[in-house]
C-alpha cells in the first residue's frame, strides 16, 4: 500500500506547500469542481494532498477552499486521515486564493495559530493528482537555488494569436515554448513579496505565479522538465483517464490468501507471479471472509481505495453437476452488498478440480477473472458467483 | 447503430479530406504509433476515418502512413468496409506527409488514378476520432469564405518562454492565445500553392498548415471555436480517456429481445426506459442466441465494435435451489469463446421471479447488471451466468 517518504528534505530548508482548491470547474460542464469529484470513490483533491502528505519533508499542507466547500474539506481530511493539513478559505480568483494560502504562514488573522513560515513553499494544484517526489524535490531545490522554479512541458498544440477579426494574426514556433505545469516553489520571501507587490489586476486575472515573480521581484524561475503524469484535470475525459491509472496503479497490488489444504495451495502456487505477492495460510469460508473484511476495516486501507476481496471456492467433488441453494446465493449477496458500504467488494469465484490435466487450464482462467475483477473494480457485480 | 449523414455540402462545393497518419508516437512510449492502437479492439485511426466517411458530402479520404504501415493500413480499411479512402505513403515529417496527400489530387505519380481536385480539402488528425459534422461543415464554410480555417480552443496551462540558460524569459496572457486544433480546412489551391512554395525548412521543422497559407499566400486564416471533443490521442492517458468515451458511448445502445412468454414481457416492461429501446419476440435458448450470433455477424456491426449480448434466463421455477450441471456451465462457455472470435461479447443473467413481490427489486438489479456488461464489456468475463 502507500507509504510515507523516508526522505530528508532537499539541503536540510524547511519546505510546506500551498494547494489552491477553489476553481468552479465549468469547463468540466458539472456541478461538481472537479477537485472534488470522486475517482475510484474518493474526491481528486484527496489524491493530490496524499501525494504532497507522503512527502515527509513538506511540514504544513494549506489546502484553498471557496467558503462554501470548507466544511467538505474538512470531512475529506477527516475521512481519508489526511495530517499535516489547513484548509483556508480562498478568493474568487486563484491568485487571491493562493495569496489567502500564503498569509498563514506570515499573517495571525488567518489562523487560529500562525504556522512556520517555510523557507520554500511549493505551490501545487488540487486537480493533478500523480505528482512524484522526484519532481518536487527537483522543483523545491531549483526554488532554493534561484528563488523560483516551475515543472514545464511540452506542448502538445501550436499556439496561435487571434486577431481582433478572430482570424490568425500569427502563429508560435512550438518547439520555442512550453506549457507551465504544477508543481512550482518559490523562496517564500520572493513569492510572499511578489503578491503583496501586485496590482488588483494582477490577482483578478492573471494566472502564473512565475509571472509575479518576474515582474515584481525580478526572479527568473528555473524551469524544470516535468514528466507526463503531471497533467491537470481539467475535462470530463481526464476524469476517466485518472480513474484508470487509478485503477491500474491499484491492480498492482494483489494478495493471495489460501487455506492449508494441499490441492488449494497447489492452485495457488500455479496462479500467474503476478498474482503471488503474498499467499498465507487461510480458510475459506464465509465467515473466514467475514474476519477478513473486518480486519481490513479496522485497517483503513478500503478508505483509500476500494479493496477487492475474491473468495475463492475450489470444487473438488467428483461430480459434474454444480448446485446452488437460492438462499446461500441471496446471503452471499446480502454479505457483499454490507460490505460494500465499507468500500470492500466482495466477488466469489469457482475453481472445478475434477481434472488434474485441465488445472492450468483453469487455473489460467482462474487467474484472467481475477485480474479482470481487480482491474474493474466493478461495483455491480459483487456477491457474484463466477466460474473459472 | 452509426448512420452516414444525408446533408449536402455546404455551399454546394466540393470537399475532401487529408488525414495525416504517419506519426511515430513516440510521446505515448509504447511500440506502436497510437493511430494504430486498439480502443475496443479497433485501431484509433479507423474511428477518425469513420468521423470522416460518415459525413456524406466529403468525396475522398487520403490517409497517408509512413510505407511501413500502408499494408496495414489497406488491412483496417477492408476489415472496417473504410468506402471512399485512398491511402498515401507519407514523408518523413507531417508536413510532407500532408504535401503527399495533396499530390494526389493534382499530380499523376502518386496514384493510379487522379482523383478529381476538390475546391476545398480538409485536413485531420487520424489521431482525434471523435470530430462531429457540425464543427468540420463550420470550418469548411469558413476556409470557403476565407481561404483558411482551423478550429482551435481554449489554452489549458499557460505558456511560456525560457530563455537560454532555462529560466523564465517571459509568459503568455492566457487569454490572448489559443491551441490550434483539428480539423482545418483549405481553398484547395491556397494550401497547395503554400506547400509548392514553402522551404525544406517549413516542410522538416514547422508543424502549422495554418502558417504556411498564411506566410506564403498572404490567407489569414478565419479561426473557428471548437468542441472539447477535438482533443488529440497524444499520450496514454488520452488512449484510457478514448476508451471510456467509446464505451460510454456504446452504451448507449441497447437491444431488449424477449419471448413471448407472458412473464418475461412483464420483466421486459419493468426494465428502465434505458434499456427498452426494443422489445421483439425471440426464444432465448441457446439455439436462438446462436441465430442472433450469426445474423450479427453476417450483419458486420461487431466489426465495429465488439457487441455485448445477454442471454436473460428467467427462472419461474418454485424450487428455491438453483442447479445446472457442469456440462451446461462449459457448453455456455465454449458458446461464448467462439462468439468472441467475431467480436460479440456473450454473458448469461439469471432473473429469479419466485416472489411477485420482489419482483421489482430483482429487476432493477437485472437492470443494473445489464447496464455493467454493456458499460465495461469485459471479455473476460464472457460465459459467467450472473445471477439477478
Amino acid at each position: 500500500m502507500e507509504s510515507g517518504s523516508r526522505g530528508a528534505a532537499p539541503g536540510g530548508m524547511s519546505v510546506s506547500a500551498v494547494l489552491p482548491a477553489g476553481g468552479s470547474g465549468e469547463r468540466l460542464g458539472g456541478a461538481t469542481p472537479k477537485q472534488f469529484c470522486a475517482v475510484q470513490g474518493r474526491p481528486l483533491v484527496s489524491y493530490a494532498v496524499r501525494a504532497m502528505e507522503r512527502i515527509s519533508w513538506i511540514s504544513d499542507i494549506i489546502v484553498v477552499v471557496s467558503p462554501e466547500n470548507i466544511e467538505t474539506m474538512k470531512t475529506i481530511i477527516e475521512k481519508y486521515g489526511h495530517k499535516r493539513v489547513t484548509v483556508v478559505e480562498g478568493g474568487i480568483t486563484r491568485h487571491r486564493s493562493i495569496f489567502n494560502g500564503l498569509k498563514v504562514f506570515a499573517e495571525n488573522e488567518f489562523s487560529s495559530h500562525l504556522l512556520q513560515k517555510p523557507e520554500v513553499v511549493i505551490i501545487h494544484d488540487a486537480v493533478r493528482p500523480f505528482v512524484e517526489e522526484d519532481i518536487v524535490s527537483k522543483v523545491v531545490m531549483a526554488a532554493k537555488e534561484h528563488g523560483a522554479a516551475g515543472a514545464i512541458r511540452p506542448l502538445v498544440s501550436t499556439v496561435i494569436a487571434s486577431a481582433a477579426d478572430g482570424c490568425l494574426d500569427h502563429s508560435l514556433e512550438r518547439a520555442r515554448y512550453r506549457a507551465s505545469e504544477m508543481p512550482q516553489a518559490f523562496l517564500f520571501d520572493i513569492i510572499y513579496e511578489a503578491y503583496q507587490q501586485c496590482t488588483d489586476y494582477d490577482l483578478d486575472y492573471g494566472t502564473e505565479c512565475l509571472h509575479l515573480a518576474l515582474k515584481y521581484c525580478k526572479t527568473s524561475a528555473k524551469l524544470v522538465e516535468g514528466t507526463a503524469d503531471l497533467w491537470k484535470v481539467t475535462y470530463k475525459r481526464d476524469l476517466y483517464a485518472a480513474e484508470s491509472i487509478i485503477k491500474d496503479n491499484l491492480s498492482q497490488q494483489v494478495c493471495v490468501i489460501t487455506n492449508g489444504k494441499e490441492s488449494l495451495v497447489q492452485v495457488g502456487f500455479l496462479l500467474p507471479e503476478s498474482l503471488k505477492s503474498q499467499i498465507k495460510d487461510k480458510r475459506c469460508a464465509i465467515e473466514e471472509t467475514q474476519e477478513l473484511v473486518d480486519m481490513l476495516e479496522k485497517s483503513n486501507i478500503p478508505l483509500l481505495c476500494p479493496v477487492v476481496l475474491i473468495s475463492v471456492h475450489l470444487d473438488i467433488s467428483e461430480s459434474n453437476s454444480f448446485s446452488i441453494g437460492m438462499e446461500d446465493l441471496a446471503t452471499i449477496k446480502k454479505f457483499a452488498r454490507e460490505a460494500k458500504k465499507k468500500n470492500i467488494l466482495v466477488y466469489g469465484l469457482l475453481i472445478q478440480y475434477e481434472d488434474p490435466l485441465l488445472l492450468q487450464e483453469t487455473v489460467s482462467s482462474a487467474a484472467a477473472l481475477i485480474m479482470a475483477l481487480i482491474k474493474d473494480r466493478n461495483p455491480e457485480l459483487i456477491g457474484q458467483l463466477l466460474v473459472a
